[in-house]
């Protein structure tokens, strides 16, 4: 069996990749993240095909990671802004960067992030939301949550 | 243009999703964090197609996100170990389950996780490097870095 989709799968892991997960896709959240907006501007940063990034602009649109602002009548012309539901993927995006940063950035970080409030170089670090204290992922365990009544993706 | 590869950009992010975009990479990943080591195991959990799995497992070798421990002889079978550099991809595997959670789970979470040190359900937040105050995505700047002498990723 082949699946061209993860949409029936009850993990939250697979519904995420069903809407950022398909090629492109975080690259055009990165660019809108660093404030991109225009159709041509995409274009010609990635050197995406035209149809290609048309359909994945229009599956974040429908998804609601993006929202389509006209900026212009004849033809329609459209700025694509980031919804609260997509700059809440900064997270994921900073995740991707520090994690390519740390293991294959052989010249060191191409792109760094400088925290506004304190001014100076910050990566972020993951801590407790419960107890605030710094955590690691083999502090983690996993057990299933209310959205897993009829048992889910957790192995035996 | 259409690219085939993102290699020749000078983005972490781009390098890191050479290593864990191709579609089924992340489950995998997702699967091995949870302890998953086997092909047989990977394959009924996912239903992935088993040249597929071969060549995702293969290439996550490859690139040093797993090792391949041979655990029999005749025929030769391989147990599937996460490396250092792969458990810590639980950053953006934790990054995008907390993202379909937020903003997907209409039922709630599928999997929680548990922190061990103070035995509470948790979240990981994000805070800053450098001050230790929660950090969020508006709070940032970007930069080019030590890794893009020559201009990078960042739009003007």
């Amino acid at each position: 069996m082949r699946r061209a989709s993860f949409a029936d799968m009850n993990c939250s892991i697979a519904q995420a990749l069903e809407v950022i997960g398909p090629w492109w896709t975080p690259l055009i959240i990165r660019d809108a993240l660093m404030g991109v907006t225009r159709f041509d501007h995409f274009q010609s940063r990635l050197g995406i095909a035209r149809n290609v990034l048309t359909q994945r602009l229009d599956h974040l649109v429908t998804h609601g990671v993006l929202e389509a602002v006209p900026y212009q009548d004849r033809p329609p012309r459209y700025d694509y802004r980031l919804t609260d539901k997509g700059r809440d993927l900064w997270t994921v995006l900073t995740a991707l960067r520090q994690w390519g940063d740390t293991w294959l950035a052989d010249e060191g970080p191409p792109v760094e992030a400088v925290h506004r409030t304190c001014e100076h170089t910050a990566r972020a670090l993951p801590v407790c939301s419960a107890c605030g204290r710094p955590l690691h992922g083999h502090d983690l365990s996993l057990r299933h949550g209310p959205g897993a009544p009829d048992g889910g993706v957790l192995p035996e």
